[in-house]
């Protein structure tokens, strides 16, 4: 486990098929540019795919779970059993991110990482065993190197076996009790930016909540402040088990040429912490939606990210980036299907 | 065609069903408003099918087409006879709301309700023959009273058509070249409010052409100036038949008890005189996007809107609403599949 793979280089961008998409939708029967958003995902699509007519009937999902010692410091309104409950309501079908893979038509694949109870056992799920949760960060080092390397691969085996079961993109999802507080505390140290923008109330806590856990992460970041130039070390100081899989997981995506589709706020500081340590994985991103979560909006900023939607959402497990591959179907369905202005006979307008 | 139909009743929304699946999303394995507008949708869904689970199986699109009699004083970048030519690529299956009505299984219906060329006759498309296109409004009313009450009957056939065929769900689309400006004149009209604010570049003007159709709609209030209190014979002096028929359509689907999803600047302005002739219809629309129209920002908060999608289109035929179709029936899906917090046995938050 001690060579770097993800500082390999990842797949370029097929720039023909980016100019020949391009080029086709200037020619489909719709005034220039109509179709906002959905123009440019295809294209973008395009050149990820190496194809003029890109599309995305296979979609895989990996769920990454994984507990936080941090959460002793009183950071969530929810107890943190709720990790490992979920885990089995994953596979059960009954959470959000189950109806949504099986109206979607996708893969879904549930990984713990660690969890508190190390002894879980749920068919259906991969336990990796980790660790039994990370470490409280308010106190030292989240995880330990290999730990952080353990799960760095754990996201990347998702992405290998993604990409052998034919997927086109890859959604990565987290659940863990406690883990706005390790992305914020992360986003502060990479960005250096105040705490308050970048602390929120997670699942639900109340101002009062929220101010606590920007003292937490205060603590925390003096802490580790040493090497906040260390993205890597910074990962493993500060994120959790399924924040390092995700880091992990999009940057062998990127490498192995997998278009990603970015969740939320938990998932774009993973993003973050992705193109921090190869930053040419940036052009596989994808970003589902903005979250209701502050601090979300800031880090796609820094990202230049614009997400295709804005609805409010606060759960996590994929669920934003989940809900918006019916737009990028339908972008390469519209992309691939409509008729030129040539084939419909339909007058161009005036040069 | 005397009565005026339009002002009869709506459905009232069921009460009950709002409550029951209010309460049922506040039990779903999910922190309590974790799947934002998804949520509401849901619950607005459940009052408007008077059942605690609705669905959306069944979803009806009609597009409505006209010409408009303004065009001749210069304000669209395109000629007039593309309406005439969309027509034939929207049941050829080559424009993008062909292409989306096929992907989400809709029924799509393509009524013509009168453009420059009366001798139309495509096969698939109904050819209503109101009028060849409507008069210029910048030198009288765009079309009689008469024409007016037929193409507010228009849509409302189309509904009937819909419920008949068991639609859950009701889009109306438009094609007009010039529809634009007879929508920013309707709603400057309506709304008193400046006509800089409320016109903008269509499918592709440029500044000096949005200034010419700024002009123009000036020029059209001043001479129907006397009428603006009149909502209806407002949108018969500055209207459009397409526009006429989808005020039609949405007063008949609260009639009828069929929940609408509204498309893009012209059809809510076609919304706006809608809820003017007939307030209580105000609840059976929902709206599918916030669209590249500059004034649909102003239209859609005087109605109180909050559109599921932002996007930056600009292409009306439905499609802003169409793309808006998964995320209505993912909300549907969420709200019906997920498990209670009883039924997947996870701790909710301590009280």
């Amino acid at each position: 486990m001690t060579q770097a793979w993800w500082l390999n280089p990842c797949k370029p961008v097929d720039t023909d098929a980016v100019e020949n998409a391009a080029a086709r939708q200037q020619q489909l029967t719709k005034p220039a540019g109509s179709l906002g958003r959905l123009e440019s995902v295809a294209v973008q699509l395009a050149g990820l795919q190496g194809q003029v007519k890109p599309t995305l009937d296979q979609v895989w999902i990996s769920i990454f779970a994984g507990d936080h010692g941090v959460v002793a410091e009183g950071v969530s309104a929810f107890p943190q059993e709720v990790t490992g409950q979920m885990l089995l309501n994953f596979v059960s079908g009954g959470a959000a991110i189950s109806v949504l893979a099986r109206q979607l038509g996708a893969q879904l694949e549930v990984v713990d990482l660690g969890t508190v109870n190390p002894s879980l056992n749920l068919p259906g799920v991969r336990h990796l065993n980790i660790g039994p949760g990370t470490a409280n960060f308010a106190k030292g080092a989240a995880m330990t190197r290999a730990q952080g390397e353990l799960a760095l691969q754990g996201g990347r085996d998702s992405v290998l076996r993604a990409k052998a079961a034919g997927a086109q993109l890859f959604i990565g999802g987290e659940m863990g009790i406690g883990n706005t507080t390790a992305a914020s505390a992360l986003a502060c140290a990479l960005l250096d930016c105040p705490v308050a923008h970048l602390t929120g109330p997670g699942t639900g806590l109340n101002a009062e909540g929220v101010s606590h856990k920007a003292q937490v992460i205060e603590r925390a970041l003096a802490l580790h402040a040493a090497q906040r130039g260390d993205a890597l070390q910074t990962l493993f100081n500060l994120g959790g088990f399924e924040i390092a899989a995700l880091v992990g997981a999009y940057l062998a995506c990127a490498q192995e040429g997998v278009a990603v589709l970015v969740d939320g706020f938990i998932c774009t500081v993973a993003a973050l912490v992705a193109v921090r340590l190869n930053p040419a994985c940036r052009e596989w991103l994808l970003f589902g939606h903005r979250g209701a979560e502050p601090g979300h909006r800031h880090v796609l900023e820094t990202l230049g990210a614009e997400p295709l939607l804005e609805l409010g959402l606060r759960l996590g497990e994929g669920s934003g980036a989940a809900l918006a591959v019916p737009l990028l179907r339908l972008a390469c369905d519209l992309h691939g299907q409509m008729a030129t202005f040539a084939e419909a006979a339909v007058a161009d307008r005036p040069a």
